[in-house]
């Protein structure tokens, strides 16, 4: 039995939110959220879900982030990655660092289907129209382990489930928790998934909005708005563990409307491991941190047509306001990941259980973080 | 009439114990610190000061960190050098880079006063019993911008002084706040100084200690042991200030008796970012962040007389605990410079309050995070 | 009809003394060769080539390198990959950046086919007993363009194709020209494809061997032992071709026995380009080059079972001659590749000469190159 | 008795049109020269030196290039910097990498006098009109090893030599050889120099000019117009000499007109690398090969006054004949400084003979290079 997503779509939005942290009283930051408090917040961002859930052992799925609606190798964004830790098997890297460019949608994914998504997006791309001549496509695609929940070696998605995902991306609020790229990761020893947050800046700092998007499978020593979650409910890893437990990966996607160009967009892309960080993320040996940004700004599109490319750029002074954001939305989506997550059964019987909130929500009162 | 170094240590040391963070009970992080929480409990790593103060506007000085006692020239050790954020004039990253060593102490300075401390640490080097011939030097000096309070542009350091730093170099506790390079810098709106701290991490994860040194001259939204201390004072930059305020940088020293190579040491020095993430720095576009790491490992030390060296390593699935204890000890050396420093008047009588511990401290009372 | 490529092995590897430009005495720098004049003078490295040519239109294959006879996931090389232009698709970087290993053989192939090389080498290493519980594999694969001649848009190798070239590897000499995944590939505007070259120091300096494999598909102004074939032969770009050309890419491996960790290993990496440099390549804004280098120093394979590693470590100041040996076999391994590939027809009955050797000697003995 | 720059300038002026390479015949490349063959056909850029010959042992000076004739940091210019080889003392290498701009003149000195670059580029900065406030500046300096021939450890350039170098730099034809930061330096075991070359693209291309200027102290197997001069007069370093002869560096200045950007600016600055590969050059273990590049371009000046700046960009697809420029102008300016240099007797009575020209002349006669 196939797990249909467009009925879980429903059901999860009406309860998101609700669910979400902010709606709790938790404080992310000093900065106000875009609309959705989500990467779509920034104008023509697109999301789209693929969960694949089948029998006793198969978690996992694909999410797409698509920075506007044509067609991205004929209109490229200007774009940067940054390895926050390079443990992990990301594709497109060079290309994108070389020519500060994006010409595929982002695919997220599970560690060993890496190479289903790079398929799909040089298959989607072949086929558009005008791409007749295309001998070259520079897909990226994430990923992170889900071996623990998932019978990761089965290699279980194909290509169709990608355009699946590409096919569903939309506009508007984006599904968390257990979706898509996040189905069956774990984060801070409990269930991860995907998460989303956004910051819209003043007027007075630009009006630009940034977007994140989460796949959280990592590790370390979890605080929420500052509380030690983790050592207060005894969840985390240090003495023996520490070391040897295999503590996952955190994929990062962030977007924003400013007239970035690739270097100050490596610079924004840096800033959200210093939001992972303030969710108690250490960054451990066995993680891929990796943080894909691009801006959408209409003006700065790369078409090839032209020599010479007028491009518009906002000046290094002005980028602070564009870290912070990105940095509080990073904290804030990897926390609303794990209360969107829920328990999860899967591979060999591996349970993973969601975030207790309800404890979660008494330390936060006692600590008065929240209102009682 | 010139600031008298040695009685101010005096003063301070009977001071500090009392004074320091973790002694009003507040906690960072779940890993023990090393005997004195200072960078000198890894085994012989020394830190000297010299504090110049003088009339109504030079607030500045220097800061020496020794890996070792003997002629690093002639047993360099292995050393990275991670740019966190890259608006600073540190002296010496690529030769670091390029070759994995350290050979001459860690200077600190103030930003304009970086050729004096290279000019200091070449004549150092030049005139050791051995070196007559040397005519190569790779003087590592970081800096921070003391400008504030600082009458920066006078450069009133001498190469004198940084043999003054040198000379005074010392094991065991390390004086904090408004001391050598830290004398004239600002942090989170508040005073800021030079800090300290340290973790020693369990036999069972190899029994390794971990030590930074910070100068803290940065900005963001201050949190400590995560209170948003900044928001609830009314002391962060937002609106127009983030954009325009010359926030400052951090440079930040990591040391580890840990065999580590300089591959492993880039990776640690990585993680320094992320504690300064923890207390609300968001490395601005005006930031200099830099973090030197080295290795004291004794076996690992390079003399240039062997073809094929012997080199210890720790195996990269061995150091996310290392990884841990730098995070912690990062946070907890920026929070100790902060409640270490204190009010100081300067250039064009600019003042810098010292960050007021008693309102601090009620407020993470109410919290809950220290007992009442 | 598919191509039967041991027929071909058989034929080639007779007529490959005869053909290869230093038997013509064409001379390549001042080190001497290895046994072979190949990669696989570096013991233990072997290389298999699947070269697939099916109908008017199919003309691409694969090649493998494999650094040792074991499991590479349970006994992994110390390896680093520089990038000397990043317009590619090159799969596996960030992982070998951060870790400084190779887990996986290498395998080159065309552009649109490295999904293929991944996946096959993910099977490879799953299936293989001791594996089972592998969950995570890091494939470095990679690939240049050969769609001039071959039908690249068809992705017409399959995962069987790649443990075909990973079975034929052999050691001793290695067949080149139009072969494996030098079979479509086009060099200074003629055919290219794969080449090798060797060189062996000298005892005093350490009796390394430094062995190269090229897969060659870029431009430039071609020269052969300094000699500027390409004007002479009125074969180059610059005008406006030079811009608009796709002048593809050079894959690049570099083995050595040499005990060098993954900082010199990138230090050598990056000399390949030099190499590279000497036959007039430029390294264009389309071109693709990857330097894989690793070592085969026994005594430094990474098992992953010892919490600290005993490495062998070559000094910084013995790396020089083994910098000079990567050169001049990079330069060498190219010659080789064009050399010995010929005149093929592919798709849409494109076609692309083979460097015509009579005119290219008789321009290198009136240069007094070589010896009438 | 202090040596008087502007008389020897007057004499070499006047011997320069006959003794470059070119005016000999050799041929470097197939694109056409600027109309000096020198970095300041790059229009606005100036070269400035300073020349210090005293006594028996005093070898040394100061070269000066200015992007333009403003205050540089009132109008900063995009900048990138290329770590060839990193083993030097180039000062602001992170911040130019940070903020892709450069913000004072460059200065070329000795690797033991880059603080005193330092601290006069910083003079120079500070008490410009308007920069009253100034606090920082990120003054860039390069150096190669003049220790052969100078006393390099007596460190006698002062700022106000650095003074005479920015003022008495000039447009027009640059001065080769045995002056500024190449009165003392060594390469390919001959006398070194200043060298300076230039390449017009012609219209179809853009009509852009590359210029180059380098500082030789390297080593390696020279050839010439790809002549391997270096084994047929028995000068180069192979066995043991290579590997313990401390071989020197490349400092590399790059200037265009083209509207680049610090990323493609960096990729033309790796260019310039592979022209140095042209002369037989191997980037050994103890270069410090740096390449600092520069656009003039005037409408991407860089003011601060902005939030917005709107930036011209030739299109990724537009560089390829830059990169073969950078190249070409590189190859000849090494061989430049070569055949400008003159035979000099220093410290401890070393001695660095000229290139023997005629004999070089004569093998390249031989070979056909140049007309008999």
């Amino acid at each position: 039995m196939k797990f249909i997503a467009p009925l879980l779509l429903l059901l999860n939005l009406s309860l998101m939110a609700q669910s979400r942290p902010r709606a709790f009283g938790i404080p992310f930051g000093v900065m106000p959220t875009g609309t959705h408090n989500a990467i779509t917040d920034v104008k023509g961002v697109k999301v789209g879900h693929f969960t694949l859930i089948q029998g006793d052992s198969i978690r996992t799925g694909i999410t797409a982030i698509l920075p506007h609606d044509g067609d991205l190798y004929r209109e490229k964004v200007p774009a940067a990655i940054h390895l926050g830790n390079g443990y992990g098997k990301l594709a497109g890297y060079s290309q994108v660092r070389e020519l500060g460019e994006l010409e595929t949608p982002l695919v997220l994914t599970n560690t060993l289907n890496v190479a289903t998504g790079m398929n799909a997006l040089i298959s989607d791309c072949l086929r558009r129209p005008g791409n007749e001549e295309v001998g070259s496509v520079n897909a990226v695609v994430g990923e992170t382990n889900d071996g623990f929940l998932n019978d990761i070696r089965g290699r279980h998605l194909q290509e169709q489930h990608v355009f699946e995902a590409l096919s569903a991306a939309a506009s508007g609020p984006v599904q968390e928790g257990n979706v898509g790229a996040g189905t069956g990761t774990s984060c801070f020893g409990w269930k991860g998934g995907i998460g989303t947050s956004s910051r819209a800046l003043p007027t007075s700092l630009g009006g630009y909005t940034v977007g994140v998007l989460v796949q959280t499978n990592f590790g370390g020593v979890l605080q929420i708005a500052g509380v030690p979650v983790g050592p207060e409910l005894g969840q985390y890893y240090f003495k023996d563990e520490l070391e040897s437990h295999a503590d996952g990966s955190c994929m990062i996607v962030v977007a924003t409307d400013a007239p970035l160009g690739p270097r100050n967009l490596e610079r924004l892309a840096k800033r959200c491991m210093l939001g992972l960080a303030r969710t108690g993320g250490i960054a451990s040996n066995g993680s891929g941190d990796y943080v894909v940004a691009f801006s959408t700004a209409p003006e700065n599109r790369i078409t090839g047509k032209d020599r010479i490319r007028s491009v518009q750029e906002l000046a290094n002074g002005r980028v602070s306001p564009l870290f912070l954001a990105a940095i509080e939305a990073t904290e804030e989506a990897i926390i609303n990941s794990l209360f969107a997550a829920e328990t999860m059964t899967g591979r060999d019987g591996h349970q993973r259980e969601a975030l207790p909130v309800e404890e979660v929500m008494e330390l936060l009162r006692k600590r008065g973080v929240v209102k009682e």
